[in-house]
């Protein structure tokens, strides 16, 4: 059977190997939720379902456990209360199957993870539309292949590959506007913008001081700023001193202005920064943080019971900047906002120091920006923190409003229309509906709020619903990331998909599940972080480039030429159109270096053409009316045949020129 | 509207510049088209539904046709016969979408065209499962960021892309194996291995004197060797001699072993070789050519009625090379194949020359391997060859014993269970159906054989139905890879996906399109080629690697070390597991190269772990068992994060180590 493709002794081989690591992390785990729980903490295990044998549902769920020891989890049918959309889903679930030819209500912004790029789907129907890439060179799209493209990636450090986590896009007046997604690189401390007229990224600024960007987001309403989180903490600079004094090490927040991307301003803080979210009125950033104990060892980062989540009060840290009060680091503005700052002395700090349950991961503003969502894995409550508190409380505990105990592991929350929230409890592999109001309302660490639990399958990350990071959630369509995803799909070899899981929430029902009903399993490469979802009428893509909108010669077919420079320099001009290009043959001398302009003239959506020449590594990829220049050397003569890479006409394999490489002697 | 993001001057701008460029590629392709058709050709266009004021569906779906012209075809009701499942759908077409937690009943493997890739998809639900990298770098996989692949692809021409057009199962007994996928790159010559254990890339070979490979495919029934087309033809070796003298350009076929990759052998023959697909008895090869004119523009290629489908006798060649009858050229033995060739005289030529219609581009040989068919856009007919004629017939032009008219630009051709063939029809826009013994029967140029006609959105290249290049065609679900999209999806920009189509086979009706039922379209990432689909029982991936599988060492968490070789080079080795690196930490010299070999020691499936260095580019993927090396340059001193970029478990965030740079003064 191929969803099970071990021998009996392979198996037997796994399992032991798997029990004795997995024992170790359980351990590792379960002695820091103690911790926090403390000795009033009730055994989670007892209100589990139980797989028999005194194995529970969170013995399996947790961190992606052993799957052998329980035979495989998808084949428990008693296990899940919705391991399909027939068995429970009502009349009253929109299909979310887009049929031919019509169109998907939402676009959804995937972060690519560590393949670098977003993707781009269409919800409710979960397909990809296409992919947009950001920090990785991708040869269908010709980026990092032209000139362009290129040198803004050389020129933001020349990696070949980037992390990214959190798209966020851009506001007017809190609703999503269009304009653009901005997106962090966790492994290189950058920020790239991609421009949704043309679905392409137009910029990547490799953030000074910062080794590692994890949080991003823009000011709301009006996308004023673009902030970034530095998560790793470092010397500053990191240029070889103080390496092996880990108390000297910082991180710190950035701000950077969205049009110009030049990095503004930055605040050093203590402790170390993770996920940030920005307030709906230009005021307040919140910045989730862990290892405030500020070790650099895992039980280190994990000793303390609390750490602190950091406020930050924009306007106030500008005004600092605007009258000098800072110090620059490598051409960068930086200001103290360490609890120990002057600035953070009396009433008005610039940074409030938020204590909440052990490192918390998410922070998540709800869609009216009254209040911030806390949460972090090891420990089983979110925290709700009141905005309109920060600025009036006298200590900062007194803005944390509510603590209901939603389950283990949650990681992060998101918002319908109708006054909910949901969370992702990434041990129990569960998606929690709870009502905030009455989370408000009710003692602190009180289940009372929770109006479901969903199972998914596995183990989630972020979740999110249809436009819950605006001020305008739709309320109907609900993703989980989910990490694992074990056997739920056909096997792909030992790197497996992770799951995208869709979720109709546009029900309220007294239900085990709130009225949640999983719709849909959808297998997702490695590996996306977040996710943001807009209504099809917030984005206008172009369907051709406008040539105003790029620096390179557009190329006719009059204007197509070759013209010699210099002994070893060629420019080369050639327009592009279905079954011809401008040029049917250019000659050049070996040792040349070539610079070809190419345009495709054509004016019809969809009709795009490549130009690659064999064994030179080149590759455009033209949109219509778009311009794309290459530099390469002409290094060994021969005879070599330019062709189009999109299968574009009737005349598609005939169309060809040819470079022709005359040998030097 | 999101579907039309034009103001109305662009539009009328736009449909300008594309009204005057397509009036020209439209007269350039009618002139060829008329050329074949002959005085005697039908008006195609009075056969066609007319879209008013004398616009016919041929003028609209002609080469990407203009779509402002006629406002939009998505928007068309009254064009197609089945624009959306709701409208045609009978209660006998299985549901194509696959409730959560259950899984599709085939793989399908799709080439990446210029991304270089191949896509694994679930059928029917389409879903994509998984990519795998073949000519292109990805840092989700880690392919051509550890050494071992990136060494592979260094080895092959050190390109950063390529384009993968022809995917092929390996066999045995005519049925796929389930051991390798075979496939093409267009732009470099090359032919890459996957390793359907691991789902990862695990050969690439630069074929010498051959600048680009079209048609890839395997020798069936016992994939005894793997065939490769060189398309472009070029001086051999193309090392600057004859540039100037395309007469002495040629195109040789390949043959490598599959094993170790080598190229075994070549022959030379006249034209230009396209797609190649070999009989089911291990004798045959057939492969399609375009260009028998040998000219080096597109008027020269097209100029003649006919082009010479080349039928290479296998064993006839192999026994000329055993017997020393070649030339060698760069180390590989070239045998003449020329139609002058001496060993193309007399009764048992090595290859044959079956002049068929000009430039025929698709072949594909039926599950019964009785016949190849034959089609090219430039004429509307398909050539069947009858493969048993191949060895008798004196004239090899009577080797066509049924050349059915079937519509307007033919591509290719694919099979049911049940005798009939489907062909996509690019300039058409639509897949037809047609009895393939009737047709063989049939007068040449009849229309008879045709059972059904369906509109497909839009150009059509490839189609496949599921295991039909093997000898079990399962005659249920058709993919039509469509070039253009045009408006059928949320627009994403001036680069728009393609649009694979899934149709139903498996009833035969007496209807408009045969029985073929329009079931769902799905939007593709540039730009795929080719696909083939198995039953999932065909395919049996590990979930963990076999250390035995790779040289590197295996890194126990008590071989975690770091060894310093010489005064500039260090080893570090490293175990990975949840949570936790075997080194906390290391300490390296500024400018040392650093080598760094690191095993993930779980063996629980789906615990996959990432090791990215920041500001380093390193980035290793580690699946269970499985260890990658990655050497490097520590140039810059500092503190370096290492990290991991799978979200592993609920310390995931936590799951550290630190490279320690000291600085060198």
């Amino acid at each position: 059977m191929s969803t099970n493709t071990d021998t009996d002794e392979e198996e037997r081989t796994e399992r032991k190997d798997s029990e004795e690591l997995f024992a170790e992390h359980e351990a590792q785990l379960n002695e820091l939720l103690a911790d926090v729980e403390g000795p009033d903490a009730p055994e989670a295990e007892s209100t589990l379902p139980s797989l028999g044998d005194g194995v529970t549902r969170r013995d399996v769920m947790k961190a992606g456990a052993a799957v052998g020891a329980v035979g495989g989890l998808a084949g428990c049918a008693g296990l899940g209360n919705n391991t399909a959309t027939e068995s429970n889903s009502g009349g009253d679930v929109p299909d979310h199957k887009v049929p031919p030819g019509e169109h998907d209500e939402y676009y959804g912004f995937w972060s690519g993870g560590h393949a670098g790029d977003i993707r781009v789907y269409g919800i409710p129907s979960m397909r990809q539309l296409t992919r947009i890439p950001v920090f990785n060179r991708e040869s269908a799209k010709g980026y990092g292949h032209d000139d362009r493209t290129t040198e803004m990636l050389e020129e933001a450090g020349d990696y070949t590959w980037g992390d990214s986590h959190h798209p966020s896009l851009s506001e007017t007046d809190g609703k999503y506007d269009g304009e653009y997604i901005f997106v962090n690189d966790k492994a290189n401390g950058r920020v790239a913008r991609v421009n949704l007229t043309y679905f392409e990224t137009d910029a990547i600024v490799d953030i000074p001081n910062v080794q590692s960007v994890h949080g991003c987001c823009i000011q709301s309403p009006d996308t004023g700023y673009v902030f970034a989180n530095s998560e790793f903490r470092t010397p500053m600079p990191n240029d070889g001193r103080d390496v092996n004094e880990p108390e000297e090490y910082v991180s710190v927040f950035s701000a950077l202005d969205p049009e110009s991307m030049d990095v503004l301003w930055q605040v050093e803080v203590d402790g170390q920064l993770d996920i940030v979210d920005s307030d709906k009125d230009g005021r307040w950033v919140l910045s989730s943080s862990y290892n405030d104990e500020e070790g650099v060892e895992v039980e280190e980062m994990t000793k303390d019971d609390r750490d602190d989540v950091k406020a930050f009060d924009v306007p106030a840290i500008q005004e600092l900047v605007d009258a000098g009060e800072y110090e620059e680091v490598n051409g960068v503005p930086v200001v103290d906002g360490t609890k120990e700052s002057p600035h953070n002395e009396g009433d008005d700090p610039i940074v409030r120091y938020i204590p909440t349950p052990k490192s918390p991961h998410c922070v998540e503003v709800t869609p009216d920006g009254k209040y911030g969502m806390v949460a972090g894995k090891l420990s089983p409550t979110v925290s709700i923190i009141d905005i309109e508190k920060l600025a009036t409380a006298d200590d900062p505990a007194d803005t944390i409003v509510g603590q209901p105990k939603v389950g283990l592991g949650p990681l992060h929350t998101t918002y319908d229309d109708r006054g909910h929230a949901y969370t992702s409890l990434f041990i129990d592999s569960q998606v929690v509906k709870w009502d905030i109001e009455e989370a408000v309302n009710a003692e602190k660490g009180s289940e009372e709020p929770i109006l479901g639990k969903i199972d998914v399958h596995y183990n989630p990350g972020h979740i999110q619903a249809v436009q819950a990071m605006s001020t305008e959630p739709e309320g109907n369509w609900l993703v989980a990331l989910n990490k694992l995803s074990k056997d739920r799909f056909l096997p792909v070899g030992p790197i497996y998909p992770d799951n995208d899981q869709l979720i109709y929430i546009g029900n309220d029902k007294d239900d085990e599940t709130g009225g949640m009903e999983l719709v849909a399993d959808h297998p997702v490469y490695p590996e996306p972080h977040d996710a943001i979802f807009a209504h099809k009428d917030k984005i206008e893509p172009a369907t051709t480039w406008d040539p105003e909108d790029y620096d390179e010669e557009f190329v006719s077919e009059e204007d197509s030429r070759v013209e010699r420079v210099d002994d070893s320099t060629v420019e080369v001009y050639a327009s592009v159109k279905r079954s011809e290009y401008g040029l049917r043959d250019f000659t050049v001398q070996e040792g040349d270096e070539v610079t070809l302009t190419a345009t495709n003239i054509e004016g019809t959506q969809d009709i795009v053409h490549g130009l690659a020449i064999p064994e030179h590594d080149v590759n455009l990829a033209l949109a219509p009316q778009d311009t794309r220049q290459v530099t390469f050397t002409a290094d060994e003569p021969g005879v070599y045949w330019i062709y189009c890479t999109y299968f574009c006409s009737a005349l598609h394999l005939e169309m060809r020129s040819r470079m022709i490489v005359e040998p030097s002697e």
